[in-house]
């Protein structure tokens, strides 16, 4: 059900050089088409979205940011349809490559962006992170990605999804440049791994396939090392929990991409696939108590996180299931791909931790992340973790 | 939100000379594109449908039909999506004008059809009638058109839409050659209007605005004195029944559309307008009990049908309850005018008797269509009608 295209957006490159010297002088960077570039339209990967809406008057913070840090945009990338979507497809403009894993999904919303930088097209990318899009196309696309503490970084001159979900984040394809963006992006550079226990999610590790808890089991083992210890195993929720939290964070997630949809879909009756328009449609249809219940239901998550984090833990789960799934699948099939992801990205969504995507697993050749989440604020010991672990 | 387009279809204008011969020579006709013409693409209305699937190997019975009688094809017409629609936009393709009516909406889903005859470009034009994309076009156009008895017209080569509702019908300008393509389609001449009592649904009349009623009820009278008596007010249904057909006739066909076009959705997830995506996801959440609570009461309706018009009465109401309504609206306006003309179209679309919009009314400028319905198999009866009080 994929046609194919590029990283970045059809027709001529946009380029835009950064500052003569910077931090981050000599690198490239791509930016994922919610992120307003001046003069340019924003297209949200929809047809109809740029249409009657003024050209952006000035770059989205992140954006200027990284070019007053010297480096050079290279591109807008694809990105899943209003941001809508995990597995990286878009019905209107094509699906990216997965240059780590041909013939296969990129992972999304932030498709493009990850595409770029696994073809090396770019050294950094910025995408956004509501429900998975950073941390999911890192996995599948074998790159460093950070959701970063959810208000941490600027939202401004980005689409907005679902205002309590939506974060800035971006992808490196080594450990070097990933934490110097992160540096001009957190405005504080990498800190120090620290001492503290990893605790290692057995629950959220059996969501995962065999093959993918093998493959990242050692890889976890190294972090814990890193860190002064040995994996503590735990039940990141009661049975059955996660299950919960994921079909609550789509509650929490689809009402508030409603309530940020509904009037341009009124005015505009856009154009949209399929799998979108429904997912709007389940938002529309949800009841006050549906939402009111999710509502509650994050409160205790959010208590949760900090009994377990507060203390200078380290989390660590799969960043997805599974590696990065063939083209060609029916809805069904996708759908039901994207739910089992829901499973493991709904903590860090639900709760606001950072959660870095680290590209260490492989399965039949193909990249699976490990993520290490931490406490709110503590974006930076992340970033000093993956350097360290980068040696 | 509506584009202009022309009614045919962009491209190269497909042109097929019909038999040398035949009771139909001379006369131009056009079909919708849910209707097969060999070798080319039927494209109903979707970016997406044709795709993959193989060029049609003949005609629609329709198109041979008319073809065979020496009518000549002068192409195919725009249609709402899937022909999911009743107002005639097409996010895809754009909007159809109304040339009755400029500026306004031509109703659909044979939009292209209708516009296309009410311009002149064609003097017949094939549509198809599952929820009334014959009757409202021909009403909003002003034109004549006919939704046949339910199964007397092969639906051959035609798109389905909702299998129980589906019927092929036409428009003209002018009775003559609406009776002539009539006599070709239903394999039967006009035959004479006949006697007997002329109902006048007060309570559908109810439901149509005022300056409609009061154009449309001194063109009543005309029917009437031609069937050799005066309008015979009486109500259709109980009180509130017509609103309880809607929503029942609703139920009816989005649930037959879900079944129709699940399969194509779950292997394309294809590009949909929200409007269109959002009504084939409410068909895929009804539940067994309401589609047999709503099938329960069609059974009911039908017999309504029977006691009224199985001796020979014919049934008057608005063919719509306003005249074209402007370009521009918003969905939440587009969605209450649909909702409002389904309390008219839904008695014939339940019961599957013939419907015939007759061009006889107008308010300030645009024009609007009085309807007349007789019991099944009647058709020819209708054209007779139509022909006699054209003079």
């Amino acid at each position: 059900m994929e046609s194919e295209t590029g990283a970045f957006l059809e027709g001529p490159r946009l380029e835009i050089a950064g500052a003569a010297e910077g931090p981050l002088a000599g690198l490239r960077f791509a930016a994922k088409d919610l992120f307003d570039v001046a003069g340019h339209p924003t297209g949200a990967g929809n047809p109809d979205w740029a249409r009657g809406r003024p050209l952006p008057a000035r770059h989205a913070w992140a954006v200027q940011a990284l070019l007053d840090a010297g480096a050079r945009l290279v591109g807008k990338t694809v990105t899943c349809e209003l941001s809508l979507g995990i597995l990286g497809f878009n019905a209107h403009c094509g699906t990216p490559p997965n240059p780590a894993a041909p013939g296969c999904l990129p992972g999304g919303s932030s498709s493009g962006s990850a595409s770029a930088v696994a073809a090396g097209l770019a050294d950094i990318a910025l995408g956004t992170d509501s429900g998975g899009s950073v941390r999911v196309p890192a996995s599948l696309c074998g790159l460093y990605g950070l959701r970063p503490t959810h208000g941490r970084i600027s939202f401004e001159g980005v689409c907005v999804q679902a205002p309590s979900f939506d974060t800035a984040g971006w992808f490196a394809r080594d450990a070097g440049a990933f934490a110097r963006a992160g540096a001009v992006l957190l405005g504080e550079p990498a800190a120090a791994p620290g001492q503290g226990p990893l605790l290692l999610a057995e629950d959220a590790f059996a969501l995962a396939d065999e093959a993918v808890q093998a493959a990242l089991r050692p890889q976890a083992a190294r972090v814990a090392a890193l860190l002064g210890g040995a994996p503590r195993p735990m039940a990141l929720g009661e049975p059955g929990e996660l299950a919960a939290w994921g079909s609550q964070r789509a509650v929490l997630q689809r009402a508030e991409g409603w309530q940020t949809f509904r009037d341009w879909i009124d005015r505009v009756n856009p154009r949209l696939a399929f799998s979108v328009a429904r997912n709007l449609g389940i938002g529309a249809a949800l009841t006050e108590a549906q939402i009111a219940l999710a509502a509650a239901l994050r409160h205790r998550v959010r208590e949760r996180a900090r009994a377990l984090l507060d203390g200078g833990a380290i989390l660590c789960i799969p960043s997805t299931p599974f590696t990065a799934p063939p083209l060609g699948l029916p809805l069904h099939a996708l759908d039901a791909l994207s739910d089992r992801i829901g499973l493991l990205t709904s903590f860090a969504g639900l709760t606001g931790v950072p959660q870095l995507s680290l590209p260490l697993g492989q399965v039949a050749g193909k990249p699976v992340g490990l993520s290490l989440l931490a406490w709110r604020g503590q974006d930076a010991r992340l970033l000093g973790i993956a350097r360290a672990l980068a040696g």
